[in-house]
C-alpha cells in the first residue's frame, strides 16, 4: 500500500490537475467511482494506473468499488492500493471517494468520426466553463449523438471538472478536441452534414428544421454565443423558442433540447 | 454615499446570506445587474432597498446600470449609492457588479396559482442543490410553465445561489415554497391537474404521454430521485428516453426536456 504523500508518484499524479502537465505527460485524471467505473468498463486501454483506497466491503460504496476493481483486474489494468491521505493528495477533488485512475487521452481524430457516416453531432466552439462542456457531453451521450467535436478555443476536455461533470459520458462516445473551428466546419460540411448554428438570434425555430438529414449542431460561448463568421458559415441559424419571460436558456439546456430534437427525429422508423 | 463597511446596515444586509436571518427578517438579496434589473422591472413592489456602486457611465456596464437605476427611480424604489468596498461587504458574491437589492419575499400562496387554472406546472421535492433549483426555475420560465412549486424539504429559493442561477426568472413566474409535499400533491390533483412523476424508473416514455390536459411535473432529489410514496401518489411515472450509454440526465436537463415537451403540446393551435 502506498502511504507516502510526499513521494514523486503522488506529486506527479497531483500535477495532472494542471493543463500544462497534462499536455506534457499526455495523461489525465478520472476521479471517483462513476468516472473510474466507466473508463474501466468502456476504455480499459486508456487506463495507465488505477489507485484505490480500500473501503468497508460491506457497504454500498465498498461493493461498488470491488466491482470496479474486479473489472479492472479482468482487463489487465495495473492496480495499486493507497492510503486515504495519498488518494486525497493525488486528487483534484476533496472527496475522491476511494478511486482514481491516471488515463491516456481518449480523443479521436476527426477523420475517424466522419468515416463512420455520423447522423448527428455537436460541435462546441469557445466553450470555456468546464461544467458546461461536461454537461453538454453528457447530454450528447444521452441523446445518442455520434460524437462531440470541440474547437481548439474550447476548454480542455481533460480538465478534472470536465471529466467529473460528464459523469462517465466522456468514455461513451467519440470526442474530437483541439482542431481549429474553421477546419471543423469545412470538414464536417464536406462530409455532407448540414451545419446548424444554435443561437438566440436565429430566425428558424427548433421545431421547424429538417433533422432527418445528417447534421451538426454548432454551439458557442456560454455568455456571448457564436462568432459572426461561424454563424455565417452555417447553413441555418436555429433558435430554441422561449415561451415565457426568460431572456435565454443556458448552453447545456439549449444543447440538450436541440440534441433530443435530433434524437426524436433520427430514431423514428424509416430514418436511416 | 455609504462608505463605512463596519456599519450596522452593511452587517444586516450581509447577514441575509444566512437562511435563519432571511427567515427572521423576511428579506433576501438579489445581486448583480441581471437579477436586480429583473426584480426592479417585474417586482418593484418587492424591493426594500437598492444599493449601487457608481460605474463608469460610458461603458456597457455603466449604461446598463443607469437604465436599471432609472427604472427603479420611476418605480419609487429607495436607492443608495455605496462604495465598492461596502457593496462587496454587503454581498454574498465576490463580484456583485455594481448592483444589489434587498427584497421582500415574492413567493405566492398555492391557492393563488391554482385559482388561475394552470396548464402546466413543475413541482420540486427534496431538491437540495441551489444551482439545480435555480436552473429548473429558469427552464420553467423559458418553457412558459404557469408556476414552480417547491416542497418544504427543498432548498430555500432565497438562497443567493438560487437567486443568481435563476438569472432573473425568479421574478418572472409565480413560485410557491415551503408547503409539505403531501399537501402540494393533494391540492394540485384536486385542482384537476394530472400528476406526472419524472423518474428514470418510469415505464412510460416522455413522447408517449398526453400533455394536452393540465398537468404538473413532479421531480425529486438530484441524486436519489423521488420517494416511493410520492411516485405512488402520481398518475404516471414518465421516463426521458436515453438513446446512448449515459446512465441518466441531470435534474435540470430532464426538467427542461419535460417542460419543453409540455410547451410544444400546449402551444399547438386548438389546445386551450
Amino acid at each position: 500500500m502506498l502511504t507516502n504523500i510526499g513521494s514523486d508518484r503522488v506529486k506527479s499524479v497531483r500535477a495532472l490537475s494542471r493543463r500544462a502537465v497534462r499536455e506534457r505527460e499526455s495523461l489525465f485524471l478520472a476521479e471517483g467511482p462513476q468516472a473510474v467505473s466507466e473508463v474501466v468498463a468502456h476504455r480499459p486501454d486508456a487506463v495507465q494506473n488505477l489507485y484505490f483506497e480500500a473501503l468497508e466491503r460491506t457497504g454500498h460504496a465498498g461493493t461498488r468499488q470491488q466491482a470496479v476493481l474486479d473489472v479492472a483486474a479482468e482487463n489487465g489494468i495495473s492496480i495499486r492500493e493507497v492510503s486515504h491521505e495519498v488518494l486525497v493528495a493525488m486528487s483534484d477533488t476533496l472527496v475522491p471517494q476511494g478511486l482514481l485512475a491516471v488515463c491516456r487521452p481518449i480523443d479521436v481524430r476527426l477523420d475517424a468520426v466522419l468515416d463512420e457516416n455520423p447522423r448527428f453531432l455537436v460541435l462546441l466552439t469557445n466553450v470555456r466553463d468546464p461544467g458546461n462542456a461536461g454537461t453538454v457531453i453528457r447530454g450528447a451521450d444521452a441523446a445518442g449523438a455520434d460524437a462531440v467535436l470541440l474547437s481548439d478555443s474550447s476548454v480542455d476536455i481533460y480538465n478534472p471538472k470536465v471529466v467529473r461533470s460528464t459523469v462517465g459520458s466522456l468514455f461513451h462516445l467519440p470526442i474530437v478536441a483541439g482542431v481549429p473551428i474553421a477546419v471543423l466546419l469545412d470538414r464536417v460540411r464536406a462530409a455532407g452534414l448540414a451545419l446548424l448554428a444554435a443561437d438566440g438570434s436565429g430566425d428558424t425555430l427548433l421545431g421547424d428544421i429538417d433533422l432527418a438529414r445528417p447534421h451538426a449542431w454548432v454551439m458557442g460561448n456560454e455568455a456571448w454565443g457564436l462568432e459572426p463568421d461561424v454563424t455565417a458559415a452555417c447553413d441555418t441559424v436555429v433558435r430554441v423558442p422561449i415561451y415565457g419571460k426568460a431572456e435565454s436558456l443556458n448552453l447545456a439546456m439549449a444543447a440538450t433540447l436541440c440534441l433530443y430534437q435530433s434524437a426524436g427525429v433520427q430514431n423514428r422508423p424509416g430514418i436511416r
